[in-house]
């Protein structure tokens, strides 16, 4: 039996079917120009094209307003890390971090290389299953900002609100969930994505930052690490991620003729009620998660035995059901289903998972 | 009349014909995975075994020696100029620097932001034109390294000898010739190169260095800066640049066809010596270097009269030849001949070339 094949990859991910054949159509001459994208030298009009069209695509879908920048860097968000103390800290010596799972755990890590990291709330007391309620929060009005992960990729916890700071900038990790659904990006000093999960190919790592938080790196930040700089050069200080940005652009563009963000959080919202109504009634699949944190990104789930957990994950391979292997500190499974999982491939899970729970209860 | 296209950028620059048809092949389901690269889990059977057989395509091609690493980074050259001073003073305050072009003094302006660079030596005073000899060098013994610019982009320079320096690591930014010949790693500390001239995509740095230099970074450097963090995870401390380090194994398989770096050291003579010719012999064309350091890899040149330029500039794209603009910098036209332009290409230049001149004396 010949099934197709869903990718539930945690990251690097699923891409739009209709963006790799389109990559593969370009591959070897762009559109006539007698040249890959990859051979294009990223100062010359074809390319500075690209990329001005995947900024103002960016802009578009996310309403991006005119006091932000948008900066396509390299190095991950683990790079974004340190980026962010090296860059916000503006003076002081202080920095709130909410922690609410591995991700904000190893923002906080990297950030004592540079500050003082004032804890301004954790999920730890229960077992990370939860965002704790902005009311709890212990924010000291001298810290530089608050960064939050907005989804937690591998406990699957996301934020159900956004934060109100009053002066003090917001910082999100939206790796996992950037351009899931609309964002306001007004209420955030920076928004930080590394592109494997929602956006296109590893490698490239999306940058929001409001301009006036720019220009107070120390002296001795490396030059590529210093914000300022990299908006002053339009991303362009050195040769940029020319063909991840490529991808990334065609992604915005299958975004855009999809319906926006709205549209793909209507399809977002849909894809995720089917999985955890579907745990949630087995009697058989269990997600830890408090309902309104789940995430609708990345779905983890337990079965009633581990023992059971290579069985389930040699059927679904069977089934064309691949990468469900939950991340080693969580174990159990997951399902990551991002913006370019098709419905069908969440359904197609589905029906399996529903079997196997029969067959096995 | 339709001509080949010929594509001479300096960086992004041509790939190997066959590779790109291969990426093109493989973009939607690499080799019936029913995956693309792109969206493979970094540590995923398939994705491992692409980088693992990069990796010893790489060794095998530079012959390096077990004591070397080899780290798939990400940033190029320019965050090189940081991390080499931010891992490589090892409490030393001193590093050397070899002034030869733009490249090297960008090199030496980023390593001013973390340590004293002592000038060993400069070509400033014949304007750049020559590597200094090094009986002229001036290093100090308590330097932490000597820093030199293996091949100059922009100038078109590049070293005819390896510097002998005893126990002081040399480290060399060998971004625009790397693999386009042989190259004893062994007489390194550290060689890094920027993967958009002469190995892949843009968006993927090489870094090859002497284990004994690792574990030195000072407490503040950013996790992804030291290389030692790197290379504990292979490479892997988070998600790396997959779909260009997919692209740069399959270079590394072509080279290894082709013969490997003595065969492509031959050929890449070839090339350069016809254009050499050319320009000598022309009485019309000009190349400023000193013919021991003439770079194989960038032909800069210039026409008698800068107002012939355009002209210049059109006929070639006419004839199917692009990006031949120079720097900015130095003017002129700049031909860069990197391991995957092929003979044909570098002939229909000459072609051109020897008719322009004859068109226009």
């Amino acid at each position: 039996m010949n099934h197709p094949i869903y990718n539930f990859s945690a990251g690097p991910a699923v891409l739009p079917h209709s963006v790799l054949e389109q990559v593969q159509a370009d591959l070897v001459n762009w559109q006539g120009s007698g040249m890959s994208v990859m051979e294009m030298s990223h100062r010359g009009p074809e390319f500075m094209g690209i990329m001005a069209e995947a900024e103002q695509d960016l802009r578009d879908l996310l309403a991006i307003p005119v006091n932000y920048k948008v900066l396509f860097l390299q190095g991950g968000a683990t790079l974004q890390f340190a980026m962010v103390p090296l860059n916000l800290l503006r003076g002081k010596t202080k920095a709130s971090y909410v922690q609410t799972g591995v991700w904000s755990k190893k923002a906080i890590s990297e950030a004592r290389r540079f500050c003082t990291v004032e804890i301004a709330a954790s999920n730890e007391d229960r077992h990370g299953s939860y965002v704790p309620a902005q009311s709890t929060w212990q924010v000291s009005p001298d810290t530089a900002y608050v960064h939050i992960a907005g989804n937690e990729t591998i406990g699957g916890v996301e934020y159900d609100f956004v934060p109100e700071l009053g002066d003090i900038p917001l910082v999100s990790d939206a790796s996992s969930h950037i351009l899931s659904k609309p964002m306001d990006v007004s209420r955030f000093g920076l928004i930080y994505a590394g592109a494997q999960k929602n956006v296109g190919p590893a490698g490239l790592t999306l940058v929001i930052v409001r301009e006036d938080l720019l220009g107070h790196a120390p002296a001795h930040t490396p030059t590529m690490l210093d914000y300022a700089i990299q908006a002053k050069d339009d991303s362009m200080h050195n040769t940029p991620p020319t063909f991840a940005i490529y991808v990334a652009g065609l992604v915005f563009k299958w975004l855009k003729a999809l319906g926006g963000l709205e549209k793909m959080a209507e399809i977002n919202a849909r894809k995720a009620q089917r999985l955890y109504d579907l745990i949630d009634s087995s009697g058989f699949y269990r997600n830890p998660v408090e309902v309104r944190n789940r995430s609708r990104m990345n779905v983890p789930f337990t079965l009633p035995d581990p023992a059971l957990d290579e069985a389930f994950l040699k059927g679904a391979k069977a089934h064309g059901l691949l990468q469900l292997k939950g991340h080693r500190s969580v174990g159990g499974m997951r399902a990551s289903i991002y913006n370019a999982m098709p419905e069908a491939g969440v359904a197609a899970l589905a029906d399996y998972m529903a079997a196997f729970a029969r067959s096995h209860s």
